[in-house]
This record gives C-alpha cells, structure tokens and sequence, in this order.
C-alpha cells in the first residue's frame, strides 16, 4: 500500500527499506538531506517538505511519524494535523508516552483525523528481523494499515493491543520489562567477572544461549559483545534512560503496583550518570561525626 | 560411555533417558523402587545400592549424583567417597553451593577420588533440548566424561568454565540472573493486567515472542502458560527459592558487588511467602502514634 | 493577631488550641458543627461558612486552611478567592503538591491575594509540642504572618525556608525521609523479632532511646506503641500513603537523584495492601512450567 | 568496681575515662604506648601486656575486650583464655558478629570462663552522653557487672537483653537500623539539594529538630556538620561498611524476612565505593548493540 513516513532516521530508514522490498509505495520526509537521499537510492520517493509530502499520497492518506517522543512528534503531529483531510489516518512509531498518545488522539478527532499509536520494537534488528508491532487505536484505522504492519513485522509479530493508546502502553512496559533484563544480566556478569575463578564471560554468555534457562535474544547479543569487545573497551559504564522507563515506573505507582525491580534498574541508571553520590557524602560526613569514622577525601 | 547415575528424579531421570537414546551404558540408583523401574524399562541398569552400583561399574568409574543439594547430595557423596576406588570420579550436578563442592573436591581427593561440579539448566525440558552444563573440575576428570556432557547437552551447551567450584558458581549466578528475568517479567505484566486497557496478557506474551527486544525463552513459556491458563486459576502468588538466589545475593556482598535487582527479586519472594508483613504492622502502629491515622484492624 | 482557619479536625483543632493559648484571635470554619462547637468552647469564633468567616475578618485578612490535600483544598482555596480581597493571603497549611501551590500562587496573584505555602509537620502531637513548619511563599506575606507561625511552632520550629512552593517541597522530602525511616525501624524489628533470641522488642526500643546511635523521636513513640500494645494487637499490617511519599520519589526520579531506600519504602507500603502479589502468581507459574517447581494452590 | 581494658582507642580510652570518672579501678592495656600513657594520666593503671594486666587484677576478675573486630578480637580472647582462671569474665564490647560470641562463649566455657557480649552504641559522643549498652550472656556474670554497666550507660540505657549472643545481635539489627536511617537522610537532603529552590540544608536540617517527624540525634549531628561545613567539603561520597549491616542483611535471609531499605542501604554503600559499574558498562554495550544507542567512552 501507500504511506506516507516522516522521519528516515536509525529506525524510519530501515523500516522504509523494509516496507520498500516488501512491494509498497514509500513518500518519506526527513529534515537530513542525505537520509532523503538514501530513501530516493532504496526506490522511495523523497518529499521537500512535510507539505510535498501529504500532496504526493492519495486519500484516504497514512503518515507515519517516525521521530523522537517529545517536542519533535508533536511538532510533527501538529504540523500534519494542518496538512491532512478528514479521513487521513497519523501512526506514531515512536516512543511516545501513551498519555500524550490518548491527548493527541483526541485532538486530532476533532479533525476528523485518525491516530494510531504503534509501538516498535526491534531496534536496528528490524530490518532483517522484522520489527514487534504493538498497535493501539480505532479498528478499522488499524484495519486498514495492516498490510504495512504485516509487512514490517516477522510473522506472529503484530497485534492490535486495545484502544487509543494502548500499543504506547504496552510498548512502554516492553521496555521496562527490557531495564530489568538488562539490569538482570549486567549484575550477574559482574558478579562472574569479581569471582576467585577468573572466568570468561563471553564462553559463558554464549553458552547459556544452549538449553539454559536464561537464554534470550538480549544474551544473544551479550554474547556477540563480547565476542567483538572482551573487555568492554571503550564503553563507559554510563548509561541514558529514554523515558519509556521512568514512565512506567510512574505509571506502576499509578496503578499501586509494587515494581522493585523495574523501579531500581531505573535508579541504576541514574546512580551511573553521578559521578558521585551526593547522599554518601552525607552519609560519610555523618559517620564521621558520631563514630569518627575516616573520611574519604575529594 | 558408562556411567553411574544417583537419583532418579524428574532431572535425574530424563537425564537418564537422554544418555540410553545416545547409546550410553547407565547404572542407576535411586531411593524410589518406581524410579528404579521407570530405568530399567528405558533399558538402563537399575543397582539395589550404592554398593551394587558401585560394583557393576568398571575403573576408573564416573559417578553422577543427581539429588537435591545439601544433606542428600552430602550424604550420597559420603557413602560413594567410601565405595570407590581411586582414579574414580564423582559428578555433582545438582545445586550445590559451590563452597561446598570445593570442601568436598579437597576431602575427595585425600582419596584419590575426583571430583567435578556440573551446573546442569534446562529443567524438565532438557530431555528434549538438552542440557546447559557448566562445569568446573580438573582438565582431566573433566575431558574423560566429555562424551556425557557432549550428550546431554545440546550443540554448544557444554562447557569446562574452571577448576574445581566454578561449574557450581556459574551456575548460581546463572540461577541469580533468572530470578531477575522472572521477576522483570513478573513486574511486567501485573502492570499490563492493572492498566485501564483490559489487555490479552497471553496474547502480549506471544506478541513479544516475534521481534522484540525482550524475548527469551522464558518468555515462551510464559506465553504457553497464559494458553493453557489465562487467569493463573490455581496457582498462588507464592515462590519458594531453592538456594541459589541467596547465594548470589551473599557472594555479590563479599564481591563488594551491588547487585540491586537480583537481591530485590529474592526479597520478593520472600515477601510472597509472608501472609502478612511485620514491618507493616509497626509502621501502621507508628503513623497512628504520630498522626492519628486510621489503623486497618486484622 | 488575627486568624481565619478552615479546617477545625485533627490538625485544624489543636492549632486553633495552640494559638488561643497564646491570644490570638482565631475565626474558624469547618463543615463539622461539632468542630464548630469545639472552637467556640475553646473561645474561638465559628463562622457558619466561609463567607461568614471571610466577614468577620479584618482586612489585609490572613485564612489559614487546613483540610485534606487535593480536591477539598482546592474547593475551599477557590471560594475563598472570590470571597477576598486584594492584599488578603491564602495559607496553604496541608499537604499539597508544591506544583499545586505554585499553580494555586500564580492564579490568586492574578486577584491580588498573596499565597504562602506552610509545610505543617507534628502530627497529633503538634498542640503540646509545637509544629514544624516549613513555609514558602513572598517575604512581604510571609513576614505578616510570623506572630502566628512563631506560636505555633516551638522554639526553632519554624522557618521561612524559600519561594512560593518551597514549604510544600521541603515539607513533601521531610514526608519521603519519614517513610525512610520508619521502613528501617519496621525491618530492624522484624529482624529482632524473627530472631531465636526471644527478644522484648519493647524493652530495646526503650533501651535505645538512651545514648544509641539511633534514637529518635519516632523510636520514642514506638516505645510508647510496645508499652502499650506489645504484641501489636488489632493493627493490621497494612500501610496507607498519602501522597507525600509518591511525589518525593517522581521528584527524585525528576531532578535524576536514586533513592532507593525512600523509593522502596514506598513499594513496601503498596505491598502491603496487596493481599496477593500477581507477579508472584506468574514466576511460581513459570517456576512450574520450567523446573516442575511445586505449585501452592490458591 | 575492679575492670580490665583492652583496647584504649577511640572508643575504649573514652570508656575508660568515664568509668576512672565515677571511681572504677580501671587497669588497661593497649598496643600503643600513647594509649597506655594516656590512660595513666587519667587516673588508670596502664599493664604492659595481658600477662601483666590479668596479674594486676583480683580474681574473679572481669576484663573487658574493646578491640576491632575480626581478628585482633579474637586474638586478645584467645590470649585472655589461657591468662585467666576459672570464673573470670571476659567481657566483649566491640561490634562482633554474634555467632562469633556464640563461638567463643562454648569455647570459654570449656575452660569454665564467662563470656559477656556487649554490644555497645554511642560512638565519641559516649564519653560525655553515655554509651548504649546492649548485653548478652547468663544472668550471673552480666549481673556481677552491672556496676559498670550503670556507669558507661547514660539512665536507661542498658539492658540486659538476653542470653549469649543476643547483646550483640542486637548491637547488629541496632546498626542495620542506622544504615537505613543514614540513607533516609542522606536521599532526602540529596533531593532538597537539586530541587529548583536553591534550600539552605542546614537551615532545613536545624528547623526539623524543632517539632517535627524525623528529629533525631542523627539529625542534630547532620545539623551541626552542615553549621561547620555546609558545602562538605573534603568529604568523599565514599562509604565503608564495617560489618554489621551486611550481617543484618545476612541474618534478615536467613530468617526469611524481606528488608529492602536495610538492604539497598547497604548495596548503596558498595556502589558509593566503584568507581564504575561495571552492570552499567554491560548495559550501555547491549544498548548500543541493540538500539544503536550511543555510548559514553571511557
């Protein structure tokens, strides 16, 4: 079919190869000059302008919005809000908080305009592998795009989770499930590496890829870390949070769910951006004051 | 090869039926006569003793012990340190704390007696996937029941990880990261089931399954779970823990290694055990000492 | 001086005591006519409604409310400011969100009537020892009000520690460390309790309270709870929150400070109202579907 | 009364000034000969080793060990053992794990010497405050010592808690206590620091003392740190743990009893003490390698 794909980035320019090998007809838009190239060098059709865009696809339209959550989709949403015609369908990829999801769902029906919250997984894995599509909205604006869902997922890879903002959700607690695996296997791998036994944890990782309980495509990757990097050279142990987790740690206090784990592999990546901890400098202070306990100097 | 195989259990005897289907010799022993028979009819040799099995074993024999870690493991291997011969090597592959197992390598071999600590993961599926074994020992006690390991576990499942303790040490940690994957997963979809969306938990299970970030084979059972039991009728938010997790959580303290998500998912279970938190009780005391807030009666 | 007071409960009324002790003239409103009545046998004036009270006042008029954080402060705040005039201050003494006070602060400057934001901690025990009182808000409203904010804190208790919102924050942390703390006194405890000693959890409360290193005025009041209920007869251990709690931990995850002891202690109370944990409920499913681990049936 | 005293460090030299304070006959011994001095000008009879020490006193004697804990501790009770003779007391005031006194009583009593284990809280603020006292042993050698117990405890603070082990037990949930509540304290002023309100800590600090929830002596001590050093300078966010928590953390599992805050404050204190996570480096790998996520070098 048709779609219109705003965003070719990491994520959008592969998910537009995917779809372009698959038989469908891209017009993509990107504010880089060379990732429009790129898609016009795949087959697709490149546009100017968001503009040039919703002119070249035919109504009933479908845009998809491939671009970071925040200030950048809702420009972007905004922006072809004032574009589209009544009957057009938006599809937000990203990871965007499903509470803006369900906000702009609503606004955009006051155009007669349909939205779609498509949560996607895969990261650059999806080109070959197909990306996890957890779709929320409308059924038929969902009917109606599931040949590009189809086509950009592996087979069993796409459902229709619920209503308006429910594929946000889901994708959203997808990834706090994915900070805890994370978190997981990065404690375990340090406690192997602080071992007496002086082990090797890439053997090991690739070895509970066969028959262990714990096998997964994440130690999948562990495994092919370390087969390129044993020592983890380069990599700082420094690691970003996007939002999709604190947001479910938000949305698990919400729903009085206690969520230790999910909540402290959150608190784990805050603790590695601090280059020192503000609380233990109280704390050592305080040792010191009542047990005259050494301090440590800065 | 042949081998000599204690305990003839759920683990013990599909580990059994393994080795027989590749051709192996097995002399089993277990307490249970039906497990005895349950060899026999698989065309294994079922011993009247430990003495007997013993016996009908050539040296330098090898000896598996399959039983659950602690006294029955400590007791078993006892009795074989007594019947052996030296050059003879015992395999535990239970869940032995690794402390142990260096103990009894050291008293092992004031006997000449080998011994060699098979982690072994897989659970009741290994007869049909195969065995991840983790193994520690000496090169050579280890290299002579390569053929075993070989078999039992499946291609690329085995693998000689150190000297004597580090089969059983990886493997706790193994046993320490599945407790954080499980609870991850856990957190996961009691936030899915208390959202406002009305979710299919079984078929988001199976959805992540094809494509996502977070799929594992845990996360397949999970999904076969949900199949066959949507509403977990009959099972009771209670987890028992074997022992591993514990010995993770107090070997990442005397690594100095913070390990938050792997403690708090043992702490969960813990928690899951108490039919009502005393902690609780003298905090709801306190806030009603303090504030007059309303205490709940019991 | 001369007070208006919304709000004659728990908190309400003993403040009302408080400062007619020492010569206020306190006019006071509450839905309660049996609060009403108790002021005025106190030698307050009860106003029978806030259009009364606002009456009866002398301007640049001071109203003081005192009533459950969100919906009910947020009614009376609102009646209020159609009620006064221009010059007039609006004490926010609950526990309001500060992003609630800065809000409310924003939209009575636009009517000319000051805000001042006054963190009130003490609890039942604030009428014979005095408030804490933590007090955001402009300096000019804040200074006017010093005469009552002098009598009902005790010497030192009270302090004008910021801008408009800062009482509330600095009163919401206060609430977020208290959770703290009364989570490590509950887990001490239990750990005292569960211990083969046979100990008088009681007696060590007392014990502590001279010269320990952890003595405190909430272990002072456990002291009293032990005296009096040893066995901690009829209190269930079930936790309420009430706010304070769950802001600190999104502020910390804001400002990207962990903190995992006030963070947990939170999730400790969700537990305990949990009669069952669901995601205990899918590992011992999973822990079955793997390891043939025993299931407790509900 | 008549005491021995090994150990005049921070902690003993203090003990011993407050006991010649109130007219005790204290012979002490130390390794360094400054202590030694120093003990004579306060009055005391400084032995020059434990030969000497046990000759100076008058059967049955008492003599009370105030040494680290671990190995020097049970250097000087093996020692003592073979210096004493039948009914003699060994007193043992030190932070020791309690199964170590358990250890050391049956071995004491063998040589029919009493073991008395004391746990004892109050850091440099004993001398002049009282120390806690926390004791353990049977019911006729902890008597016969309660003259110098009275004397080190301030009123009300020593107990005789129960049988051997139980004084230092408690010494050990006592700490484990104290952990949570430094952490408490040390996130919230973390979150009041990086608020948007530019607080005065020292200022929030002294104002809570007054009336409020979470006044305590650990408090007051923070207060006073931050009236000589508001910006802790010169203090590393580096925390040493000593023992006692972790054993708390170990004695909680091995009773089965969740203690999250006790526990997260100790794990925090391990993590203060990396100068990286190595989880996070393994975390930030698989990110990248899954997400393309960008990655901070080292």
């Amino acid at each position: 079919m048709e779609l219109g794909l705003v965003g070719l980035g990491r994520m959008g320019g592969n998910m537009a190869e995917r779809l372009l090998e698959r038989g469908h007809r891209i017009v993509g838009y990107a504010r880089s000059a060379a990732n429009r190239k790129h898609l016009s060098d795949l087959g697709g059709e490149a546009a100017a302008s968001l503009e040039d865009l919703v002119a070249a696809l035919h109504p009933p339209r479908a845009v998809w919005v491939m671009v970071p959550a925040g200030a950048a989709t809702e420009e972007v949403i905004n922006t072809l809000a004032g574009l589209l015609t009544p009957g057009d369908t938006i599809v937000d990829g990203g990871n965007s908080n499903y509470r803006d999801s369900l906000r702009r769902a609503a606004a955009l029906a006051e155009r007669q305009l349909h939205f779609v919250d498509a949560g996607t997984s895969g990261g650059i894995w999806g080109l070959q592998e197909g990306y996890c599509l957890m779709v929320g909205g409308p059924q038929e604006a969902v009917a109606r795009l599931e040949p590009v869902f189809r086509d950009l997922a592996p087979e069993g890879g796409y459902l229709h989770v619920g209503p308006t903002g429910a594929g946000h959700f889901v994708k959203m607690v997808h990834n706090g499930i994915e900070y805890g695996l994370l978190q997981a296997y990065g404690e375990g791998f340090e406690i192997l590496k602080e071992s007496r036994f002086n082990l090797d944890l890439g053997a090991i990782a690739r070895l509970w890829l066969h028959g262990s309980v714990v096998r997964s495509w994440l130690l999948e990757l562990l495994s092919d870390v370390y087969e390129s990097n044993p020592d983890l050279q380069g990599i700082a142990g420094y690691v970003e949070d996007s939002g999709e987790g604190r947001w479910t740690v938000a949305e698990a206090l919400e729903e009085n769910v206690p969520a230790p784990v999910i909540t402290l592999s959150l608190l784990a990546r805050l603790a590695s951006r601090q280059p020192e901890s503000y609380s233990a400098k109280v704390i050592a202070a305080l040792r010191h004051e009542f047990g005259g306990h050494a301090i440590k100097g800065e």
